[in-house]
């Protein structure tokens, strides 16, 4: 019998880090409580009773059996999204989140380092900073040199914490491009997207993203999430609320500026 | 019967990432074949056979016994410190690099993660750049919070990769500050060092930073390194001749500005 897991994740799971720590629970096929912090509006307990640093995702591990909103002192409190995939890993040597293999283990991490260090900075520039879609292909060229030719995942067979690591982002992004959303001018995202996903220069990245979408876990903790509309239509709407007024004044400034 | 290890590592270790993997070799008594890479003159093999990016530290484990500068095809190159001092605790489970228990190694991975992200981008400040030596300080404060009060080190009585991941900032840092080296006035090094290690503020982390330095994999791989000198004197003669042109300069601009 396992200690009790209580998850503290983003209303409606619009965030990414969030996103990982759900789709690994539901990999492992650990049972737990999920409540859903509002970061618009913040309960006044979470930081002093959960996660000082008062962001999400944080989990409250073991201690009695309490209301999620009612958090015990007695339960050991965990956050940080890529700790909590290792947490829920080491919790279950069985799954498959992470290999046995000190080497395999190795590569694990150094796809997660990637993620980390060469993806995450590039990945909302073109959308959100209106930087050139150049510097996100090169981050994602880069991830994509480290994906073994002839298996489905990052390190093999197996759908593990690597993979993890980058699932909600590239969701996201596709969410983004398909839809055209963002602070470049219109159609750009569009015309992106068919650079990414019809092109020849992402085969291998958009064979394995095609992979990962067809998982259980993903479809539980993105398409399914919202009953009736999908996650997907969510994120839709909320990052076209925010990014279409950038927009409009990303394009009056280059107007004004031109005049 | 354990594989090879080669690790490439820095010229008289002055490198900290290097120092890391090092310690974590010794506490874990692996052996494993040490070969310098001249960081200011990197022999031509080393990113194709080794490490792409060019750096150390790297790791060739496995494959047959080569000489170091003629790195085997069928070794596996691992790379990035904190990945290889997690590799080495995989080796050696049986080490006390990381304890078994999932909470205590998620707590350790949450140590790790603050001085990756609080402590390292604060810590070149005052000597490098010339700012305040207050965000050092806070930087400090914010690790010295998560150490236990009744422990010796980070996790508790054993010394993990928590520490490891701090041991050599920790080290050059003393170096630096109690010779007065650095691009700021002269002295303001040693009265920086009188308030960290004499003060009350930082009492409790200046106990774990004295329980670290009396461990013999500290004094093999830090002051024992180079015979007869120190690798302590080897350090203040290298950041000296770094800082000292640095100082010089920073002054002259500031009499010019005040002219």
């Amino acid at each position: 019998m396992t200690e009790q897991i209580t998850l503290y994740t983003a209303k409606a799971k619009i965030c990414p880090f969030s996103h990982r720590v759900e789709i690994a629970l539901a990999e492992a096929k650990v049972g737990f409580s999920r409540f859903e912090i509002d970061l618009s509006n913040k309960p006044e307990w979470y930081a002093p009773k959960v996660n000082p640093a008062s962001k999400v995702p944080a989990i409250a591990y073991g201690g009695p059996q309490v209301s999620p909103d009612l958090p015990s002192p007695d339960s050991v409190k965990l956050t940080e999204s890529l700790i909590l995939v290792e947490f829920i890993a080491d919790l279950q040597p069985d799954s498959a989140l992470l290999p046995k293999d000190p080497v395999q283990r190795a590569k694990a991490r150094f796809f997660i380092d990637a993620v980390s260090t060469k993806f995450l900075p590039a990945y909302m520039g073109p959308i959100a900073r209106g930087t050139p879609f150049e510097s996100l292909w090169d981050a994602l060229a880069q991830l994509q040199a480290l994906l073994p030719a002839d298996k489905t995942y990052a390190l093999g067979d197996e759908y593990t914490a690597a993979d993890i690591a980058i699932t909600p982002f590239l969701a996201r992004m596709e969410v983004w491009l398909t839809n055209d959303i963002g602070i470049y001018k219109e159609g750009e995202g569009k015309k992106a997207s068919e650079y990414f996903f019809e092109g020849d220069r992402f085969a291998r990245l958009v064979k394995y993203w095609t992979a990962i979408k067809a998982r259980e876990s993903f479809k539980q903790t993105f398409d399914a999430m919202l009953t009736p509309g999908r996650m997907k239509d969510y994120i839709k709407e909320k990052y076209s609320a925010k990014f279409a007024p950038l927009r409009a004044q990303a394009q009056a400034a280059a107007v004004a500026a031109a005049a």
